[in-house]
């Protein structure tokens, strides 16, 4: 009998045919097995951790108050350094156009990128829009497949899957965030490897993790807070850097790829205690939280360094859309303390485009053979 | 020209006999291409960070000087708990014994670990030792190959892929280090996903850093660790943790696993500038650097929980063997100090032995149906 349903059992693993009422019947014949599970598991089923979500808690408009140690930081200017982000990303744009106008002479072919499009968030819009003219202008071919918003989440998945094939696409994009009812993670699993230049693919991130491996491509913002890093000369070694935020698009890639270049990193996030005291050791601070002027001046040393990766639409009933972009670290404040910050706009946002089309051209040349 | 060495040059990607002078030549008549890459990814190519390997600085033998607001500490006894793994290993074996004697009733099968030793070094005989008398207590079946010191890569690639076919395997353990003339990374990449019972293949640590997501495998010592917390009722959620070292097998996996338990991580190595200072913050300390002694009670705060993953082989010529195994944490000094501590050996080894037995239990159960 145990055998019998054993068999049916194993029949049934996987398919959503299977009778749910098997388990039961399985259980009540060989009731001792979940017994003996239940005893010695009790602390490794949740050996992956509870599932807790990220909700900081809203920084108070009130000036902060300084802990005793630190109250003469703050009162003479440092005349920081402003990481011009659009300078950088400039010159990134130049060399990567000057590779594809060779590479065109050399082969006769150009690098594509596709992006997937559902709905009509205006700001998803205007991300494509953006990336679709940095692409035009450095010389990458863009494809762009438009869905409506209520489309069924094959459609998507069949896009993915047609450019997957496409050999003139080095590099598929789909905007974020989806619809509700689709499975972001099932439609970003269908990109192929080879031209995940988001980086997002758990072999990608697994091989950024490991020391010695590298992966066909890094997270588009993780790589350009290093490269904001590097072109501006902070040096990385031995150097305390806290994260703020450990999102699988930031966070988690920039704290792994931090830890290649041999700093010490901390990562903080809604859940940790004292996020604000941790900070304030660090030589430097990389925030991605995505909570407008989360990092205000209690948060950070004097001379440190800031890369702000927030930009959270914050309503300005002044500005041109009726919202500007906020960053997470409070720049007035962040101002007369650091040595060196990134605006919000202007900073890590236009080198993480850049990024994406390097790793674009870094795919078409793996498959032109040219790497 | 350029079309014909382009060719070339595709076709021989990846082969070995791809002429090393066809870059020079390729170079020669599209010398411009190399020249703009080099403008601009000056700080590109090294976007992974430099090769430097860990060396720490070996401890003082002298008392450590405490830095002033802690010199209070550690006059009086905390009474700390000390972890016993031995019993939390033994707790976890007779858990793992029942399951496969019930699973042998179900199924009429077994699950089965496969070694492949190379060489006769005594450490690693000893350990393989113990891990197939552990597998023989609760019931897997053990399979050894044992190669000799100076056989080639490929003998041991192929014991690997005999081992990947049988389907009375289900997990693969190539014993470590492996000699000198063999690319350890190349023969742990032969490992079948399915059957990577030690969980470094990049993909399950891919899908270990990854929130959501499940790896086949976590390796084993950073299961321990949690598994040593998790049994001694230390609240993880929002703890700051210090993990010293941060290897592939130890240091990197137990700071993606302790995130995952939303532990506010940081991660101090070699060229971690004041790691005592750092990991006098802590909550909980996890020490895998493999240095004897490293950590001294100025490196720990007093109440802290303290796992000791180290295991070095010191010279002590009282011992029976010659040698004592001793952990990274100066013991006695950590006692007088901590809440709770693991002791070596009888702290996280054995436990890491439970958990590739719970590995390999694992995934006999998903080739089973049963999981």
């Amino acid at each position: 009998m145990k055998v019998l349903f054993t068999t049916l059992r194993r029949r049934f693993i996987g398919s959503p045919l299977r009778p749910p009422a098997l388990n039961s019947l399985f259980n009540l014949f060989c009731p001792r097995k979940y017994e003996a599970e239940r005893a010695w598991r009790l602390s490794s089923s949740s050996i992956l951790g509870p599932d807790l979500p990220d909700i900081w808690k809203h920084p108070s408009s009130a000036p902060p108050t300084l802990p005793s140690h630190s109250t003469n930081q703050g009162c003479d200017d440092l005349n920081p350094t402003i990481i011009n982000g659009k300078i950088i990303a400039e010159e990134i744009r130049t060399g990567i156009a000057a590779e594809i106008r060779q590479m065109k002479d050399a082969t006769g072919k150009i690098p594509g990128l596709a992006v997937v499009l559902v709905g009509k968030r205006r700001d998803s819009q205007s991300y494509v829009r953006h990336k679709i003219k940095d692409c035009e202008e450095v010389g990458i071919n863009s494809f762009l497949d438009e869905l409506p918003e209520d489309c069924p989440q094959d459609d998507v998945v069949n896009a993915v899957s047609n450019f997957n094939k496409d050999p003139s696409v080095h590099g598929i994009l789909v905007q974020l965030p989806l619809p509700k009812h689709m499975d972001e993670e099932k439609v970003l699993n269908t990109i192929s490897l080879e031209k995940d230049v988001d980086g997002f693919h758990p072999l990608n991130v697994g091989n950024l993790a490991i020391r010695g491996r590298e992966p066909l491509f890094i997270p588009c913002a993780a790589k350009a807070c290093i490269e904001l890093l590097l072109r501006s000369g902070v040096e990385l070694v031995g150097k305390n850097v806290v994260v703020i935020g450990r999102s699988r698009v930031v966070g988690l890639p920039t704290s792994l790829l931090l830890q290649r270049h041999h700093a010490t990193v901390s990562v903080v996030h809604a859940h940790s205690k004292d996020p604000d005291r941790i900070a304030r050791e660090a030589d430097i601070v990389i925030s991605a939280a995505g909570v407008p002027n989360l990092v205000r001046r209690n948060w950070l040393k004097r001379g440190a360094v800031v890369i702000d990766v927030g930009t959270s639409p914050v309503e300005d009933p002044s500005s041109e859309h009726g919202y500007c972009l906020t960053g997470d670290v409070c720049y007035e404040e962040a101002f007369q303390l650091v040595s060196a910050i990134t605006p919000v706009p202007g900073g890590v946002g236009p080198v993480t485009v850049a990024m994406l089309l390097s790793n674009t051209l870094d795919s078409a040349k793996r498959a032109f053979g040219l790497s």
